[in-house]
């Protein structure tokens, strides 16, 4: 592989004036520059990214940790993210936890040891302390930890205006499905929001909790499947994601159960495809383009040691979609 | 930063063999291995993985160069990528091309710059060149170039099992919506694997290509609209993946066609939505877990030496999945 030292000899040129093309740095006449590139392309010489990063102590690289790159809503946060990262010229190591605590933490030593810059964190298993002595910028998407900050969006919101809407749309049964409560995550504020929104409408909802890995269809159809054989007086149904709710119209389709008539569903998250299935699915919308740029912004803040004065929580607004899982208003007003 | 040296003073011993303890190399009493370890925790001491790879020449990265994981089949792709990769101790470096010429090669150039030991190519916009002047070890999914081992479903077979089917059902008016067939992607073999088969009853399909980014839903629909307000006669459709199935859904539930009593319809890729949905889209599965497995095989074999005696075309099976948006059989038979 060739080195700046056989660019300097084929172009004729010294060591420190490559070195000056590489960086852009200090007077370089349009000719030797030209002489450098073609014995550049000619050598097909690339500059070493990996020694030039040990020498800056900056890697460009940023740890993403996700449960899972295969829900939609993680493969739309990481594609946005990674657009504002790789137009600032960072690259993003993509982690997959699937929820493993253990799998967790491998990913954030290794993260140390390949010196990323920062980690941005969307999967929270790990204990509060191993984030604390990470010793290196990190941001959470939606857990709240001491000093580090968070993006999220306004889950209790996003849990408050899917009890007025069921409310409001005349449903009395109510039902909830959520993820683990006992995972320290600022989604859980959803099911906070939907109970005590209820309460004020003197309406209690049944609570089902998904297990520890929140992320397994096979998961989602048995306790969809359970909780409807359960309680066939449910008429109104609150998921804490759009994928959970995929899995409701599939169920009812299988039981004859009909969205809206008999079951009106509320979904989270807003991706793309729930728009273009019939019915459309009703759901919370997350920013997840302003989310994702925000962690960005936030990150790089931090790796350039300008973050001290920026505020630790950054919660974004949600807003319900209405579509046909919900049916037309009117019953009680 | 604690170094390595650091580690071996607290601990009472030789630089050296802190390396073996790191190394997992040479003869090290349990006792000494506990110090050493003790050692690093008190300290933080973390091995720079950065300056490692330097002396070992190898970064046990690996670039993975997708249209955009935001879509739910390569975002499968990736997470099962992942997985095999981060067993074998290798990391993804994630990067979205959203099919653009310029982007793909900033990507080449800065994957190469990053010393990634292999690349995945699943984003084929750029020029044949640049692939065969990359100098490292390269899969490609969909895309076969001179000595390059590729990974791929079988296009054509899928295209023929879609043609057959909706020839079966008795559809007489058949259209096809597929991607950009200037790009020189095996995926185009499914648009003539489908047209071939469908000559054989007689019939002659409409094939409607997309953009250059076939990636972008707004088009999707604008061209899904198209085509049935001009072509109303239509009574079967074949579309090139299950993304752009669900918009026909929407279109459809918007023009009051219905599905599959006046249009019948078949996806492609099979991602699991697609089985939740109401009605169940008939689609033609390719074997996503197959696929990434056989692709980190390869590269790591490549990256090893070993990859010599591999074939260069590596074609797996695809199938059928009928659900219910291609009717009951019999009307022709």
């Amino acid at each position: 592989m060739a080195t700046i030292k056989d660019v300097a000899e084929k172009a004729g040129v010294t060591v420190t004036t490559v070195s000056r093309v590489l960086n852009n740095r200090g007077y370089i006449s349009d000719a030797t520059r030209n002489k450098v590139r073609l014995a550049m392309e000619e050598l097909q010489y690339q500059p070493n990214e990996i020694a030039r990063s040990l020498m800056r102590k900056r890697s460009m690289m940023l740890g993403l940790i996700v449960p899972t790159i295969a829900h939609p809503f993680f493969g739309q946060w990481a594609y946005s993210l990674e657009t504002h990262a790789s137009a600032r010229g960072y690259k993003i190591l993509l982690c997959n936890s699937r929820l493993d605590e253990a799998k967790e933490k491998d990913y954030i030593d290794m993260l140390k040891s390949n010196r990323v810059d920062g980690i941005i964190m969307g999967s929270h298993t790990i204990d509060v302390r191993e984030y604390i002595h990470l010793g290196k910028p990190i941001v959470t998407f939606d857990r709240r930890i001491e000093a580090i900050p968070c993006v999220s969006s306004d889950n209790y919101q996003g849990g408050v205006l899917a009890a007025e809407h069921l409310a409001a749309k005349g449903c009395r049964s109510i039902a909830h499905i959520c993820g683990n409560l006992k995972l320290d995550m600022l989604g859980n504020r959803r099911t906070e929001g939907f109970v005590d929104s209820l309460r004020k409408y003197g309406l209690e909802p049944i609570v089902v909790q998904l297990g520890a890995d929140a992320f397994d269809p096979a998961e989602h159809e048995q306790v969809v499947g359970s909780l409807l054989s359960e309680h066939p007086e449910v008429d109104g149904l609150f998921v804490s994601s759009d994928m959970i709710a995929y899995q409701v119209m599939k169920v009812c389709a299988a039981k004859g159960i009909r969205i809206p008539e008999q079951l009106q569903l509320i979904g989270y998250d807003d991706i793309p495809i729930s728009e273009w299935i019939t019915p459309g699915l009703t759901t919370i919308k997350q920013p997840i383009e302003e989310m994702s740029r925000l962690a960005f912004n936030i990150i790089e803040k931090l790796i350039e040691g300008e973050g001290a004065e920026l505020p630790l929580e950054h919660v974004l607004p949600v807003r319900l979609i209405e579509r046909q899982t919900t049916r037309q208003p009117g019953l009680l007003g």
